[in-house]
């Protein structure tokens, strides 16, 4: 193989596909990328199995072939190449030659017929969504999924297309995120789980403009989105997910209107006086013009109000401020609408249309005073 | 004590002084900053009892007084106020209350009479110099102290003053860096050793502006610095400083200019092969109008060539890569000259004035080839 191409087309490629190179794996070969000249263009491909990513770049292709390169060190030398052209060559034992002016780098490579292919998903009927859409749902939902990967479902994504509306629904066992955006185009349902980290390191690689758009297609086990000059390919979670509907009412005792900005400065300011570790709620007294926060520790005391708009019945409910500042920063709206029951029911912020909803359990707390 | 002042001042304040913030301490009074009321203007004074800093900031007295108030909790809760004017209120039993529009703090201080005052430094014949000067000498120098506290002495600059020039040199077994700058006005000599960690604290602390000035006052035990509304006292390191002189010489066999980034970027590739941790030395053949740079490891190898300009004989010397980066990159030129004697002695990186010199030990190695 012989390619030659700019510095600057073979770094963003190697940025776009690194997401989906393995750390550290007993196949050695899934911590390389393959660098395939076998047709007309550079293709460039990391696979660790759950997860694989393609993306074409510009160059010359001089001698047709392929080559698997370790794909931490493939970065670092083209990162520290200067500003020009890089030529790639390969002999028979896989040495990989790689010049750039004055500097000459050998490095062993792997046959790329060691590298494994990425799975074979029939494109058709795509789901057709904007990349700047795509990218502000995942993060509205993705930080409530589960972290840790004992509940494999909740390590994912309920992916939803149901009436041409397409629906994100994330949830961990103590709060429930959902985003809902309507869709240009008439779509067949489509229900399907998809890993939170494929969806996070796609919104990481898409633009998030909104004038490009995103292809995103689905078979009983892969997903697939298709964008630019780059394909991703993942695995989905199997199984159904849980019923939301069952868990979300739209009965309630108190609703206030709030501003979300001091809100959030305010939760933040009463962590200031928790320890790290330290599971203190922070207690929120709910009255007819203002609520008030309050919360103490061994550091030192914090008391303030905040003025909302109420209806229904006063109330005096405990929450986890990480998962409210969480919920509040995922909203762009300058103020939100929150629903409680009563002191062990969860609260819920959402909008009128239910664009979004954010449901969030309550903590217990002893009254002290 | 009662106090109003800007949320941006005091923060601004506290910031200044929190590089002289004891980190842990078996005493937890140096772990405060003391708020001084007492006078006509509102100090904050950090002093973990080598390095000590106060600040005067704009504010209104309302009720004289002082306290003194955990660092790392009042710098939280200022940072988290809205930006807005801040009151202080402390009662009989040091409790201290912070309001800030709506949010009303309360944490416990420590009375003032117990924090450690500043050493009394009497100030005369200050060295005047510009903030951007000292600033500068000090980033040049500062990475060759040593960082094991084992040779006190080490850990030290020596800053000195001799015919009117002042100069910085610190060293750390393997390499010397020395910086000389031209005095404006007419000095006494003098010749102390300061504490690395305070240099770097007060470069970080100074604005960097050519048109400011810092006044900097020696004893026989301290420097002080004194700049805008800030005063910087420190201990000196006791002893007598290593004779430096006995360590350079002007004499060489090899003399080559070659230009700084392309040298610094060379080495920084020849680096990737060499697995952290491995002290693996750079090889370096300098032969008529070029040196060539050559590594080979378990990874690969690199091959590199750079033009040159030189006098004197052929030359085959290795060195530790950082300390010939580090060096590069504390010298502003963009060509630079080597003086090198043999494979075995140091090499000397020094302009023709020698206001900078950089002495770099090499490196045993084995030739394979």
């Amino acid at each position: 193989m012989k390619i030659k191409c700019l510095k600057s087309e073979i770094l963003n490629g190697i940025q776009t596909v690194y997401k989906a190179v393995s750390v550290k794996s007993s196949m050695s070969i899934i911590e390389c990328i393959l660098v395939d000249a076998e047709n007309d263009r550079i293709k460039l491909t990391a696979n660790n199995m759950e997860l694989g990513i393609e993306t074409y770049i510009n160059g010359e292709i001089i001698e047709k072939g392929e080559i698997a390169l370790e794909a931490r060190i493939l970065q670092e030398i083209i990162r520290h190449l200067p500003e020009s052209e890089v030529t790639f060559t390969t002999d028979d034992n896989n040495i990989t030659t790689i010049t750039c002016e004055k500097s000459k780098f050998n490095i062993v490579g792997r046959p790329g017929d060691d590298f494994p292919a990425l799975p074979d998903v029939e494109k058709k009927n795509p789901l057709t969504i904007s990349q700047f859409t795509l990218k502000e749902i995942v993060r509205q939902t993705i930080f409530s999924i589960s972290e840790s990967e004992t509940n494999k479902m909740m390590s994912g994504e309920l992916f939803e297309i149901s009436n041409n509306k397409l629906r994100l629904v994330s949830l961990d066992g103590h709060r429930i995120s959902i985003r809902k955006v309507d869709l240009k185009n008439d779509y067949d349902d489509i229900k399907v789980v998809v890993p939170g980290k494929t969806l996070s390191e796609v919104s990481k690689i898409i633009s998030g403009d909104n004038d490009k758009d995103i292809d995103v297609f689905f078979t009983d086990k892969h997903i697939l989105f298709e964008f630019d000059d780059t394909t991703v390919v993942s695995r989905l979670i199997e199984g159904e997910y849980f019923k939301v509907e069952q868990m979300l009412s739209n009965d309630y005792e108190t609703k206030f209107n709030i501003n979300k900005k001091n809100f959030i400065e305010c939760i933040e300011r009463s962590t200031l006086l928790v320890k790290e570790g330290d599971k203190k709620p922070i207690i929120i007294d709910v009255t007819d013009e203002s609520i008030e926060l309050k919360i103490s520790s061994t550091i030192g005391s914090l008391d303030e109000f905040i003025d909302i708009e109420k209806e229904g019945r006063d109330i005096k409910i405990g929450f986890n401020p990480k998962f409210l500042i969480d919920a509040l920063k995922a909203i762009d709206e300058e103020t939100i609408d929150v629903y409680m029951v009563n002191s062990k029911a969860p609260c819920i912020i959402r909008d009128e249309e239910e664009n979004y909803i954010y449901l969030i359990l309550p903590v217990n707390f002893t009254t002290v005073d």
